[in-house]
């Protein structure tokens, strides 16, 4: 392997999966749904296939669904973007992220990360060779510790990476703190990515898109996709929203790491994008009720639950049944308890921060959820 | 745009089709059919989508894909592979490409392309940092010239790339080739890549997998996939075949430049590569006759031909027409013929090498290639 993935190991996403099956545990590891995407998407994509749009997309994606993700965008922000110009369309958002990192990360740019964070960021910012400074979020509510974000910017920081809502720990950024790091980032002549893959899974606030503060369109990726909202993680389709000129650097990457993205999942997810808003309404109320079951169940359980604002997932301090640590934690719940958790001392650059803390998803069925509840409540 | 991807412009195959588009001209340019794939694997698509097959897959592929790719590569070659351990299915063979330099070539690793070669793998290698050697086939049958070979070889040659059938030129490395750059892999302990998308499109003589060669599969990453063989190139399913230690670090690369791919189209191409030998009997046949009248057209129309012997792909010298270089001669061909061929300097190191030559594709029904002639017969 080369040097600049030898310290990852397989991702625990495919670790905690794979474990599950061998146990047959309960899966509230990995986030994706045991529910299927709606109907009228995969007609879409039924129909792509049978009318023969089987042959290479355009390789920054169809007209079709470029035009949709503007137009979904200009309704979530406000923002007119140009989808000839402005929109790649990849494969699922963590090519985004691999192709905003390759396409516009040197080596040596300094680039500042909140942690915990999702484990791409980091790998594909070693894939750059950028150095990658961790900035740690303060519990029980993972606020941005401003303080440090100021200290922590030098003239050669490239970019700011934000996540929000935010894996793993629910948390949304509130429009103080986007703001805060809007102005910082203006002033020191800084990018922001921003990955919004769950920005329609926003619970207890309004999600704020930083592409939408003042000034910040023109340095700011956006980065999103299909899987969350529509319940289809499988189809891997993503998108990065960017002024020409950081779009160039997105596609040049792009053209050389896939060339282009499922042709017929992408009129499908053109079709998906064109949902009307109850839709959205709807995902939210039954995510709402998910979330109210299994937050209830981990009270019940016995853990201290974090307030989650969105994301389908929530995080709690596992300390209370006096496992060594989160690893050890989520090994006893899948041998002895049979549900899966993800540690999340691998969203940390030190573990040591996430030693006490583990995540669960909500997105499973309610008779899922209550039977993980169950089971822990037996076994724990 | 980052240093890495400084010197790359927009892919030909992009810049060539929207100039396609936009002058109605008959797209002889990209590679891609203007037939549909065989019906049995669309249905097995349509199928999966309908069967609620559309979460993440396997990050490394789903399992029943791994053993149908297992199964076909020991079909073709004897190989017995586990697809546990040595098979990576990717997002097209691009992606494939690009995990194999990302996942396996270090900064300043020397690693030697013969030219003409596809625009990805350079770009990729310069991602990787690696130090590129460039080796010219020389025409008119696009031979090794093997002494230059012997010469390029350093201590730092970490990898040999080859691609056979070979696109843009259509030749097919011989045994005798593939033998004498096994022999130099395997006595200078260098890797070899090798690109074999274009294996079931063999005519004039049988395709041979470097790994099959003795001593060879241990060192050899081969690279293909779904697209060319089953008329579905938007479909966008590779996969990357290697032993153990190899496959690690293709992996690891996989999982942060996508995690996985397309979970339903997954189980389609597992049912496709699971054909009977019938499918790629007829393959052959249809292109055979494609290509007969593309060929014949094209010496009617005064072009030198080289021989094609691989590839739905021909290269002819134009320069009977006047035109000053390749770039020229396919500007003048698109706006004054209306046909799209793709200049061949954009595959070269040296784009002077390729002055001379442009390609053609016959992935196209005969009336559309017989149209295609009809045009340049009439207005070259
Ligand atoms: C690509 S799997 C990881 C993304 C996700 O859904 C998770 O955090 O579980
Ligand atoms: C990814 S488009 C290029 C591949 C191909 O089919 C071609 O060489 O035209």
């Amino acid at each position: 392997v080369a040097k600049r993935l030898e310290k990852f190991k397989t991702t625990i996403f495919t670790q905690m999966s794979s474990l599950a099956i061998k146990h047959g545990a309960i899966n509230l590891g990995q986030g994706f749904p045991n529910f299927d995407g709606p109907e009228f998407v995969k007609e879409a994509a039924i129909q792509a296939i049978k009318d023969g749009k089987n042959q290479y997309a355009r390789g920054y994606g169809v007209p079709d669904l470029s035009s949709a993700i503007a137009e979904r965008f200009k309704k979530d922000t406000g923002l007119v973007v140009d989808p000839e110009k402005e929109i790649t369309v990849t494969s699922g958002c963590t090519e985004a992220i691999a192709a905003t990192m390759l396409g516009l990360i040197n080596p040596g740019d300094e680039v500042i990360l909140f942690a915990p964070f999702y484990d791409s960021y980091e790998a594909t910012l070693s894939m750059a060779g950028a150095k990658i400074k961790g900035i740690t979020l303060r519990p029980p509510d993972f606020s941005v510790p401003m303080d440090e974000l100021k200290s922590a910017i030098t003239q050669d920081t490239r970019a700011v990476l934000i996540n929000t809502p935010h894996n793993p720990t629910g948390k949304m950024f509130t429009r103080e703190e986007l703001s805060t790091i809007a102005s910082l980032c203006i002033e020191n002549d800084v990018l922001v990515f921003t990955d919004e893959v769950y920005d329609k899974l926003a619970f207890e606030m309004d999600h704020i898109s930083m592409a939408s503060l003042p000034g910040m369109y023109e340095r700011t990726v956006t980065l999103n996709s299909l899987g969350k909202t529509f319940s289809l993680t499988g189809w891997k389709i993503g998108w990065a929203i960017a002024p020409p000129h950081l779009t160039w650097g997105v596609r040049q990457a792009h053209s050389f790491l896939t060339f282009a993205t499922s042709t017929p999942m992408q009129w499908a997810a053109a079709a998906a994008l064109r949902a009307p808003e109850s839709y959205y309404v709807e995902l939210k109320r039954d995510y709402m009720a998910k979330k109210e079951i299994l937050v209830e169940g981990l009270k019940a359980v016995g853990f201290k639950v974090f307030p989650s604002s969105g994301t389908y997932f929530v995080v709690v301090d596992h300390t209370p049944f006096g496992l060594e640590n989160d690893v050890a934690f989520c090994e006893y719940l899948i041998k002895e308890v049979g549900v899966v958790a993800i540690p999340t001392s691998v969203f940390y650059l030190n573990p040591e921060d996430g030693k006490n803390l583990v995540r669960f998803t909500f997105c499973k069925d309610e008779g899922t959820l209550r039977g993980a509840v169950d089971r822990m409540k037996e076994k724990l």
